[in-house]
């Protein structure tokens, strides 16, 4: 509760407080990540996530950048949205008010936690964080550090747990009143569980199905380029493609310059009867269409047009991102304004689909759901409002009366 | 899917045509109330159900009036909310877009069709509507009028559908990706089921528990003057006061006011021993602090200050709106801002926490989630945004590889 109400300043100077201490304790952090690396490998745990597991000295350091940049991110609490006389002397107002107590739920990920743990101080919020079994020894050492730091300021460390059993982290989904926001970083089970486990909202997505789109009319030499970079520039990213859509007039072409491209970079494409006529190697069945690979594996499926792509991505997307290449501006334009995700591109990688690449500092988590917050999500998605409305005997009978009537007048931010 | 492309003037004119339909029908629908009403009344269903059930020829010509104001409401489609510059040529922006399709279920209040079906259709989404069986004749009247009017403009009749089964309802709930937002309007044990029962986002509340506490330094007959409003000039509605908190200093003087004036309006007060002692006739048990009564029975407790108000508040309210009479400047400041609820009220009646009477022009529901949108929900919980990114090539490496920087440089919205 006391978080809630510290002021902007002291806030950003506990943010600033745990950088720090994660800086003084990277080398135990490095360690232990790399601790819990070698029982993964001895347990056997998939490519995709010993990938995101693991948090190397050059990873660490960028996600302390991170959390200096969300220490210097504008303060997202007591911003005035509203403003607002409905009679003389009756004045609303709307402000922004920390969320409360978030519960956050991840496998693997260890950066995300730093990332998660910085928004929730910055905005007021405390959280509670339960990690992996395979990354417990890299979160408790981040988690030390981080209450170290928060030890330093003027924030209480208890404002940051962590929890560490299966059963604490099914207790905290039912604990509706308390915890007010659920934010699951992981693989799509893990969010689908929770999903299906709670009445708290949840912030994130079960699925990353992202397509590319290459037009008719197109340069062929920059699709390949996106398309290779969307797939591979970091493939167990939720925001790397899955399925990439050929126009037919262009997928021979296309894939005379993709192939050795793909096979250079060691990605395994399947593809529907059309693609491997033009030598896409192996069969993509219906199961493709909706699979997120988190790998170096494509599927391909030549389209008759724009409305075949559109069709496709309707029935098989998860309305992340999705991309077109076209030089048609027209074309363009529908595929931007008839594709119903969170991102919609042209002529770029998905992989631009991120807080930080966005501007917003950092990203609490990529919303796929229909209601905002959608897509990657900032400071924004941890605020929630509060209507204030001060009056001097102000009464609801005068208005139905008509006794008296509202002005509804707004007045300055 | 089309209804979602239509501009703001045609969606304009489609609610400027329901309101007209519903005007050239507006005895056919008050005289299917009627039948309704007596219906109710055969099945002896309670008097607040009957007071959400009532629509009269001036209820109606109220409701037709509010879908007039939804007309003239700034759209609140296509709106840009960012334009920013992520690099030389890779511009970021991001659009106000409709929900989708919002299923509405309801009992009684067929007054909740017209607005609903109103903002829906402003806000380029189409809605899927159950009504409770009592109010069958009422919504079926009002949905034909309202297809009526669809007829006559751009959007197709069929953007609006009615339910009429159980079973149908209980489909609805399953329709995640289908449906994008459930609205439920009726009984706390509508909402929680509901809640209980689909993934599907919910906007509403479940209960309406708000309190109003009269401060130590108070004006006496302004309080008594609020709180008899609050809790009378419509008992039935979730904005009432279901609970009256009294400084410990004031109670005797308030309630030796307040006691004639709650009797003459035939309001019950069912007290705590402090209360019992000043006056109050019944005793009030544990499970009263968490009725809302919706109707016209209020809880009185004394407390020793603001700190055993705030205490109470927090153990027993809804999070709805909760009001403080007080004169005092700091006490004042320190409710408004320690009270979490989605409306915190100074010298004046909670019976404002209502769309239209913040300048809305219609409400959808009030929420008392923690989470946007909270509070009287106008137009605003009916549209997303969905992010649209133009590059010219543009991939991810070159920023991982630091051969290109962000600029992150904001454009003019």
């Amino acid at each position: 509760m006391a978080l809630g109400r510290l002021g902007n300043q002291q806030r950003r100077e506990a943010v600033l407080a745990m950088a720090a201490a994660l800086e003084t304790d990277a080398a135990q952090i490095v360690a232990a990540n790399q601790a819990d690396l070698q029982a993964a490998a001895a347990d056997g745990l998939s490519s995709a996530l010993v990938a995101r597991l693991k948090l190397d000295a050059a990873k660490l350091e960028g996600a302390i950048a991170g959390v200096r940049q969300v220490a210097d991110l504008p303060d997202p609490v007591g911003v005035r949205q509203l403003h607002r006389e409905l009679d003389d002397g009756l004045v609303l107002e709307r402000f922004s008010v920390p969320l409360g107590v978030l519960g956050v739920i991840f496998e693997a990920r260890p950066d995300a936690v730093m990332q998660i743990a910085s928004l929730a101080i910055r905005s007021g919020n405390g959280a509670i964080l339960k990690g992996g079994r395979e990354a417990s020894r890299s979160c408790a050492a981040i988690l030390e550090a981080l209450q170290k730091g928060l030890a330093a300021s003027a924030v209480s460390p208890q404002a940051l747990d962590l929890l560490t059993s299966r059963e604490e982290s099914l207790a905290l989904l039912k604990l509706d009143g308390l915890v007010d926001l659920i934010i699951p970083r992981g693989s799509n089970e893990l969010v689908r569980f929770i999903q299906d486990n709670t009445r708290i909202p949840v912030l994130g997505h079960a699925d990353g199905v992202c397509h590319l789109y290459v037009d008719r009319e197109v340069d062929l030499g920059q699709a390949v380029r996106i398309a290779l970079d969307a797939k591979t520039q970091y493939p167990a990213a939720c925001n790397a493609i899955e399925t990439l859509l050929l126009h037919e007039q262009t997928a021979a072409d296309f894939l005379k310059q993709a192939l050795p491209v793909f096979q250079a970079a060691g990605v395994r494409l399947r593809g529907d009867a059309g693609s491997q006529a033009l030598g896409v190697a192996e069969a993509a069945d219906e199961t493709d269409w909706r699979t997120e690979f988190s790998d170096l594996v494509l599927s391909v499926r030549v389209v008759p047009d724009l409305s075949g792509a559109l069709e496709h991505i309707r029935r098989y997307g998860s309305r992340h991102t999705d991309a077109i290449c076209t030089t048609n501006g027209d074309t363009a334009e529908t595929f931007l304004r008839s594709v119903d995700s969170a991102g919609v591109y042209l002529n770029c990688s998905t992989r631009f689909a991120d807080g930080f690449r966005y501007g917003f500092g950092a990203e609490v988590g990529i919303s796929t759901q229909t209601l905002p917050p959608r897509g990657p999500v900032g400071l924004e998605g941890l605020v929630t409002y509060r209507y204030q409305l001060r009056g001097d005997g102000h009464i609801a009978a005068d208005y139905a009366s008509g006794v008296r009537a509202f002005t509804h007048r707004d007045l300055p931010l």
